[in-house]
């Protein structure tokens, strides 16, 4: 047994070439194992494990073809390496050889209605081509990973400038006006729209809503970051503004990974705002609810599915786009049950952003000062800070009355929330001074919302119905659960102001789908297998890969 | 306007009587605001924002107690200090003359069969007084917060070594036996029993039960902080396996803020283990799927209630205890799908522990070394380390058929999940390469078990019908969805071996409730009006609240 290599120093190689070199190597007499990879750290760790990594092969770079065989004698390992340069030059089978443009200028030109430019280049070159479909009036999908993230943020504002979308990068999947770009299922076309930052969520998805027997409008991919908080979902909040325009569009399904709260809230902002029924599955996202408003929280990929389907039965409405209230005031909820205030700000922070708490959910949302309410506040003043020497807010109301004027006077703040737990145990008359202490306040300040959660049971001591009228009298609104007391002040917070950016233009999701490839030729095959027009460019690195020597012919170009 | 104020260095005051003491000030001629509290920082800021604190207050400490008093003139003022002591000598109404005993002993002495201690004396008390009350072999329901963390894990490992039960600290609420202590609402007897890490979120659920017409057989608070991973959940556990052999109890709910994933697994394993439904509320937590086996993942106090309530009428079955699996390998999931591998741990984790990734959801999960899996472990081969100048692994399984043989030969896996995506742009044919794999491997290792999540559709290219029957055919079990494998999976990790600690008695539980009350008075009296027996232990801090002395009281105490 004897292991050969072959280094080829900064040479660029398709990964489709490598892997058929790697099969063709393999499919030799007396090769019992092969690799064909760059050497970068992991796939010489990779080869190590395989027992195929040489000493020389340790020595190569990222930039460096390495080439392998582990022969069962000498002559095999030699014959084979021979062999490479004939494997190399095969074309891969199923793709045509007809003329493939060197450019993408030329792409366009052979192919002036393609809206679309698939980008799956390496990744250190990817951000120039898209760069380039841009400059071209070109909207994007960039399957290609491993670019930067502050070229992602430069591509989508550049995008979103210009009324285009930068799907990716690294997006896997996308199904465009009935045509898989990527990664994508073949399922039927029908009135479910998705927008996901996860390529495999959408194909599990999209292939639960065939099994189910409905339908995709389009399912529009925007990369694994675009719901960080330094790209702030550009790119969704694009696509959920297409989507709500999109007439075939009944159901709008919205699939990522959790999001930080700020975008999260401002996200589901813009879903609640495109007036259709939406499914959200933040995979380890905690949903507020089952259900908030026009938001259903899905708990796994099929169950989105599942949901969505439902919806469609239920959601023959008119779509309402706009009269949405734009709330400029704060809410602040003063609480004496610990869990009642934790579950209302796992549910508020959905929708209501910043928002501060004595008792956090995410780190970004602890208040400095207990004392001093900020933003959107929720207090819960049953913590062992308030209760030192003191009884419990649940029996002794002092506190609570006091903070209760404090924020009133506030002229910042619009509603107060406030949970009234009866019981055993609890105050024998809660309303007794609550009811009055509101009126008051209610009188100097008539805007003033006050909303309250009355936890008890017709049995408990202090009464439950006249409780609860004694509080509407004082012009509190009551609600029963946390879960109903949220969706009434959600419904005030649907704060989305309308786009200052030019909108995309429908055109390109409802004309036939027509797209120029760079990089990965099987994708430009599967588009001409589903009846899209595709131009492959024949595309190799700026310079042969070499990266100094790109940089000069870059600032020759941009001196012309 | 005049504020005049007297300090009471370290002076001890049951909390009720410092409420009552500032309302009979209030109600004073010519007083216009009052406050009586222990001077700590945080009560020393509020007075501040009510405009009463005066120099003299601001420089008392924690153990002195500070009373404020703001009248319209001096000799209101005045009137108004010189009334203290006869307020603070008056006895709160409701509250019964008869003789209480001044300790734990006596009290015992008193009701014999009191099997409860409710203990709500202050926190830097209250560690001791439950010590005695386990010691005298009571159960301890602890109201009291601001108890240290070092204090509630001895106190609870006491407990659990003696066959007893410590609710708290910081416990708002229970219901043993139809009674309700602390704060709880009288709600119906019933069949559905509680766990709850949660005072409020018990109280809300229960009171949604009762709404929904539906009762409680018991409801067993653990304190906020027994989920954490200092305590380990030792209460919460022993509450499931009581709910487990209370024939009363068929369906049970668990409440609490998310536990850490370690403690989460092990008590959903516990839960399981009891082989009732169970309703999982851990609020905040994102739930691994709606329906896991026998729980069920509530995204609300009130649909907690609900889902209890659908669960007891569908619940008629015989509860099977035993015979559950005991599994001693590891799972390894080989994913091309980062979302589905990202579900897949969401889901699996609340079973499985410890598991690790490569993509993880805690940072407790990360792999250190992705090449090399330990105990349970997902790893994502689409991750960008993996993909560096080489093809999508849903387009090459090289690097996965590698993986899949490497983690086949450790003879700790028992267990290997894939998950196989079509559809356009994906590997032609994935199975022609992966079935003969695993038959080669299941040839030498029979016992491995192989599951594939299959995600496509009949009009997938690669034929979906086919590629599901050659790894069914090579040994593969198959599932469509990331839930549907998680079920399949997680009833084979089981894992809940019985306690090795003695049985809480159920007798505790079903004979007529009967307390002994330190600490709120209030709790007392709500007792008796439940028509449960309780005797009220007059509770002086020991040597007057004077630490010091107090430790040099029980160094002599314990000489005798």
């Amino acid at each position: 047994m004897i292991i050969k290599n072959q280094i080829r120093p900064g040479a660029y190689y398709d990964s489709v070439v490598l892997m058929q070199l790697q099969k063709g190597l393999l499919a030799l007499d007396g090769v019992l194992d092969a690799g064909a990879v760059m050497a970068t750290q992991a796939n010489r760790e990779l080869l190590e494990q395989s027992g195929l990594l040489t000493d020389e092969a340790n020595k190569a770079g990222a930039d460096d073809l390495v080439i392998v065989v582990k022969a069962k004698d000498e002559s095999s390992a030699t014959d084979a390496l021979n062999q490479i340069d004939s494997l190399l030059s095969k074309r891969s089978a199923g793709i045509d050889q007809e003329f493939h443009p060197h450019s993408l200028e030329g792409a366009v030109k052979a192919l002036p209605e393609a809206q679309w430019v698939l980008i799956s280049a390496p990744g250190r070159f990817a951000a120039n081509v898209a760069r380039e479909a841009l400059n071209l009036n070109r909207h994007v999908f960039l399957y290609s990973d491993n670019v930067s993230l502050a070229d992602e943020v430069e591509l989508k504002k550049i995008a979103q400038s210009k009324g285009l979308l930068v799907m990716g990068p690294d997006c896997g999947t996308a199904i465009i006006n009935g045509v898989g770009l990527g990664f994508a299922n073949r399922v039927r076309r029908g009135n479910i729209g998705l927008v996901g930052a996860s390529g495999t969520g959408l194909q599990a998805i999209t292939s639960h809503i065939h099994q189910l027997g409905g339908g995709v409008s389009q399912a529009i991919g925007t990369g694994g970051r675009d719901l960080k908080a330094d790209v702030g979902a550009i790119t969704a909040h694009q696509a959920l503004e297409i989507l709500g325009r999109d007439a075939a569009t009944r159901v709008i399904v919205l699939v990522s990974k959790p999001p930080s709260p700020d975008v999260a809230a401002k996200l589901l902002s813009a879903a609640r705002a495109t007036g259709k029924p939406i499914v959200v599955d933040f995979i380890g996202y905690p949903p507020p609810a089952r259900k908030l408003g026009s938001l259903n929280f899905a708990t796994s990929l099929s169950e989105a599915a599942e949901i969505a389907m439902e919806l469609l039965v239920i959601s023959n409405w008119e779509f309402k786009r706009d009269h949405l209230p734009i709330t400029n005031y704060y809410l602040r909820g003063l609480f004496s049950g610990g869990t009642l205030a934790y579950e209302s700000l796992l549910a508020l922070q959905a929708t209501l952003s910043p928002i501060y708490s004595n008792s956090p959910i995410h780190e970004s949302q602890k208040l400095d000062d207990p004392l001093k309410s900020k933003a959107h506040t929720i207090l819960d003043l049953g913590e062992d800070d308030f209760t030192v020497g003191r009884l419990h807010p649940m029996m002794d109301n002092d506190l609570r009355l006091r903070r209760l004027k404090q924020e009133a006077a506030d002229p910042e703040v619009g509603m107060i929330l406030l949970d009234v737990v009866l019981g055993e145990g609890a105050h024998p008359d809660p309303a007794s001074e609550l009811a009055p202490a509101i009126a008051g306040i209610k009188k100097v300040k008539p805007s003033l919302e006050v909303i309250a959660i009355v936890i008890g049971t017709d049995d408990d001591p202090q009464n439950l119905n006249q409780q609860v009228d004694r509080l509407t009298e004082s012009g509190v609104t009551v609600f029963r659960s946390v879960t109903d007391a949220v969706n009434h002040i959600a419904a005030r917070f649907v704060n989305h102001p309308p786009s200052k950016y030019p909108q995309v233009s429908l055109d390109s999701f409802t004309q036939p789908f027509a797209a120029i490839n760079v990089g990965v030729e099987s994708f430009h095959a599967s588009l001409i297998s589903q009846g899209a027009k595709s131009v492959h460019v024949e595309w190799k690195p700026p310079a042969g890969g070499n990266e100094k020597m790109a940089a000069i012919v870059a600032k020759m170009k941009a001196k012309k």
